[in-house]
C-alpha cells in the first residue's frame, strides 16, 4: 500500500500553439519531477524549442530534463507487412531507450512525464513504447493520460469546418493507406503523414481540400478549395515552405460530396 | 477599416472535465462580452451547470448570459435521407435562434461566444447554424474557433490507448453508420451518438471494446474488454446509469484486430 511507484504521466502539448495547453496539461507539467524530451528528425530542433519554452513557463522550479535521440527508422518504401515490422522493429529501440529513462533517470516515488506532440491518441507511439515496458515487467510505474488538441481538431479550427458532415462518418488515415480507404469510402478523410503528396493522386472532380502546415505556429499556411484547382499551389507551398525551414508537418481533409447531394 | 464588426468565438470547452479548457479557451472566455449558452434535451442541466461554473471562474465581469432551448428535433427512426433532412430543417431553425441572438443581444464591436461541448470540430452543429447564417448575409459577424478536447481524445487517454494501430486507419462514425463503417473496414472504429446499443449487433469474435460514458467527469464509467463478454455489463451499466442521471452521453472505440495479425 505504502510501496511508491514511479509515475508517468503521458501529456498531449496541443498542436504547436503554446495556447492548446490544457489547464490539465499545465498542472500534469507542474507534477513533474523529469521531462523526458525525444528529439524527432529533421524537425526536432522547432519541436524541442516549444517544449523547452513551455517548460521554462509552466514547469516546477528544479524540474529536471532529459534528452534523447529518436531510434533510427527504415523509411525506404515498402510493402505492409514490411513497413509494420519496420515499425514495430523501431518501437522495440523505443521502448528500450524509454525503459532506461524510466529505469534510471528516476526513483520510486517521483514522476516522470513525455510531453507529446498534439493529442497522444493519434498517430503517436509513446503508449504504445510504455505497453512494450510493461509487457517486460523489468520496470514497475503507473501511467496516466493527458488528452492534448490534435492537428487534427487544430487543421479544422483554423479553417471554420467540421471534421465530418450531418450523419456520416470522418475517416483519419495515414497517407500510406488513402488508395484503401478513399475507394470505398462514404465520408469525409484526414490524411496524416503524408510525405509523397498523395493528394495528388486521389480522384473526384467535387472534393474539396482543406490543407494546413505549421498549424498553430507562426509560419502556418492553410489552403482550402477545389482539389483539382488548389493542388498545384499546395504542391508549391510544400516545396518552398520545406526548402526553407528544413522539414515540414501538414495535414488535410478530403471533404467528399454525399453521393446524392446537390452541387454546392 | 474602422468598421467595427460583431465577432463569434465558438469555444471547444472539453468533455466534461473544467482542466481540459485549454489556455486559449480561458483567454477566449475573458475575451467575449457575451454568452450563448443552448439547452439540449435531457442532458441540459449538468451541461449548463459546468458552462456556468466556467463562466464563473474565467470570463471577464459584467459579462452577459442568454441562455436558449434548442429547438426541437425529430427523432424518430427514419432511413438515411429523411434523417439528413430532419437534421437539416432543424440546423435551420437553430440558425434562426442564433440569427436573433447575434443580431438582438450583442452590438457591432462587441464579442459574443458560444460554448462547445468537446471539439467543434466532431459532430457539433454551432459551426454549420453559423455558416447558414453567413449565406443568408442579414447580420454581419467574423467567426474565430477555439480546438477543445473532443470525447474521442478523452475516451482514448482514460483507456491510456492510442485510437489507431500502427500505420492504420480510425473512422469515426455515427452509431446509425456503423453497420456500413463495421462492413468494409480495415482499421479501428470510433462510434458516437449511440442511442441504441449498436455495438450489440456488431459481429466479430476478437474484436475488442473500449467504453466510456460521463466522461471526465465524477460519474465517468469505463469498460474495456473482449466485446463478446463485456457487452452485457456495459448495456446494464447504461441502463442503471440512465435511470440514475435521466440522460447518458458515451463513445467507444471498437479495436479490430489487423486480418493477418497473430492474437493478442
Amino acid at each position: 500500500m505504502t510501496t511508491e511507484q514511479r509515475r508517468i504521466l503521458v501529456i498531449g502539448i496541443g498542436a504547436g500553439d503554446p495556447d492548446h495547453l490544457t489547464l490539465g496539461a499545465v498542472k500534469a507539467i507542474r507534477r513533474a519531477d523529469v521531462f523526458f524530451i525525444v528529439g524527432k528528425g529533421p524537425e526536432k530542433s522547432a519541436l524541442t524549442d516549444l517544449r523547452h519554452r513551455m517548460l521554462a513557463e509552466h514547469a516546477q522550479a528544479g524540474h529536471r530534463v532529459v534528452e534523447v535521440a529518436d531510434p533510427d527508422r527504415d523509411r525506404r518504401p515498402m510493402d505492409r507487412s514490411d513497413y509494420t515490422s519496420a515499425v514495430h522493429d523501431w518501437r522495440t529501440r523505443r521502448a528500450d531507450i524509454f525503459e532506461k529513462l524510466i529505469r534510471e533517470e528516476m526513483t520510486a516515488g517521483e514522476t516522470g512525464a513525455f510531453l507529446v506532440w498534439g493529442d497522444p491518441s493519434l498517430y503517436d507511439s509513446t503508449l504504445g513504447s510504455l505497453t512494450t515496458i510493461e509487457e517486460r515487467g523489468t520496470v514497475a510505474f503507473s501511467v496516466d493520460v493527458v488528452p492534448g488538441i490534435s492537428s487534427v481538431s487544430s487543421l479544422a479550427a483554423r479553417h471554420r469546418i467540421p471534421l465530418n458532415q450531418v450523419g456520416r462518418p470522418v475517416h483519419i488515415t495515414p497517407a500510406r493507406r488513402l488508395s484503401d480507404v478513399g475507394r470505398n469510402e462514404d465520408g469525409d478523410i484526414v490524411v496524416m503523414l503524408d510525405a509523397h503528396e498523395s493528394f495528388t493522386g486521389f480522384e473526384g472532380d467535387d472534393v474539396w481540400i482543406y490543407w494546413g502546415a505549421y498549424l498553430g505556429t507562426p509560419d502556418e499556411l492553410l489552403v482550402a478549395g477545389p482539389l483539382r484547382e488548389v493542388s498545384d499551389r499546395i504542391r508549391q507551398l510544400r516545396a518552398e515552405a520545406r526548402a526553407r525551414h528544413g522539414w515540414i508537418m501538414d495535414t488535410y481533409l478530403l471533404r467528399i460530396p454525399e453521393p446524392d447531394a446537390e452541387q454546392a
